[in-house]
């Protein structure tokens, strides 16, 4: 199931030149658009020199579920509290091997994708419960004043590329399925703005399955271009903490 | 783990007078607030005469994960297009025990609720997958033109009930996190609308760990308050099928 012959990475290479790119990766079928997206991303970005590291979600047979399996640690036996646990399991090392390993990738990158077809207007649930596991609290992936521009990831960048299987007018302003930035508001600034990333536009492929040959063939080499230029790609602006105050509530100019 | 004593569904039971709630309760702790809520409802409405079911998802092991695992039947064993596997799982009566069992409670009830604790600005993953799998198209939950208010579901009312981390400020129109209304509008319009069910106003408790017991107790007793008027309590106003143009773009007035 090794589609993408992920390679071992290592964490002690690179230089400053080469960027390090994690593609956490979540469709069931390899060889649907979504694979043939990553796969487009991997060769571009290690043709160029580049580091990719990918987590292929389904072939991983990742689990989900968030609950005590996210630890080796246990912090009250009797009441399960996700947030102490996590503090616990931060303070004392006591993340799962699954979840440690994601953790290491998280912080060895230099920017995060998530490549997903959008499901019932968000992450398929095998990419949600790699967020809900991974990002911890307890000031390893986020907690302690570490949020939002002043998040454990400031500094790096992520963005979403996502198939989308309806048209682009049903996902307009106006669009029945409603506006496709509101939709992904909840990821691009609930996930990866709030863990500390500068979050890159999203790159969106419409309806797949219903456009000819040629035009994939146009969004694989669109999305080549759009991962070679990752550090220059336009970001979303979003107010930063300074911005609110101490209700959290957004200051009036 | 079967800590609601859940009833098995009869179907055939039930006079017009009678309400049927179908609860579907995503927490990894049992004795959780979100315990609390679930069985203040069940405890109440069984109480007025009314019919519960409760999908427990973490006490039923739920898979979240959609893929072949949903189905019995094989469309296209070399390739795996998930809406392609429901229609034909849809006309070959296909569709999995575990995902079988969820649609016929669906077709069940008058009433669903969603009852889980906001993780990332989102549903845990296990709730997530419950949708992914369950909602299943090829004409046996959408499709097909039915859709939103000519969904499968119409004439149905759902809501969500969720419990959130953080106090209401920091989800207000100008808070930090976003509005709650906005965060919430993937699943509100666009998994409970879309299906064709009615959304009733989301019940909402911030932060129950940090509140005194009095308060939680004030939370439990309204909570029995809006599961009793589940037929009258307000609902959440989107635009028709025939308020769009055949673009799906919203027509001006």
């Amino acid at each position: 199931m090794d589609l993408f012959g992920i390679q071992k990475m290592n964490i002690s290479a690179g230089s400053g030149r080469t960027m390090r790119v994690f593609i956490v990766h979540a469709h069931p079928e390899p060889n649907s658009f979504n694979g043939g997206l990553t796969r487009a991303a991997q060769g571009a970005l290690s043709a160029a020199g580049h580091e990719v590291v990918i987590s292929d979600l389904y072939a991983m047979g990742f689990n989900p579920v968030s609950d005590r399996r996210n630890f080796t640690t246990v912090g009250d036996a009797n009441y399960y509290r996700q947030q102490a646990e996590e503090a616990n399991a931060a303070a004392q090392g006591g993340f799962a091997p699954d979840i440690q390993a994601e953790m290491d990738k998280l912080f060895w990158c230099d920017v995060l994708i998530l490549q997903f077809p959008l499901w019932w207007f968000g992450l398929p649930a095998i990419l949600k419960g790699w967020v809900d596991r991974v990002f911890a609290s307890g000031g390893r992936i986020y907690g302690g004043g570490k949020w939002y521009d002043r998040g454990v990831f400031a500094g790096k960048r992520a963005m979403c590329s996502v198939t989308i299987g309806g048209p682009p007018p049903i996902y307009s302003s106006r669009g029945l399925n409603g506006p496709i930035d509101a939709i992904l508001f909840p990821i691009n600034h609930g996930m990866l703005y709030f863990v500390g990333f500068t979050v890159i536009e999203p790159f969106l492929v419409h309806a797949p399955a219903r456009i000819s040959d040629g035009e994939r063939q146009m969004w694989l080499d669109r999305y080549r271009e759009r991962v070679l230029s990752l550090v220059h790609a336009p970001t979303i602006t979003y107010p930063k903490l300074a911005d609110f105050d101490d209700n959290h509530v957004l200051k009036l100019a």
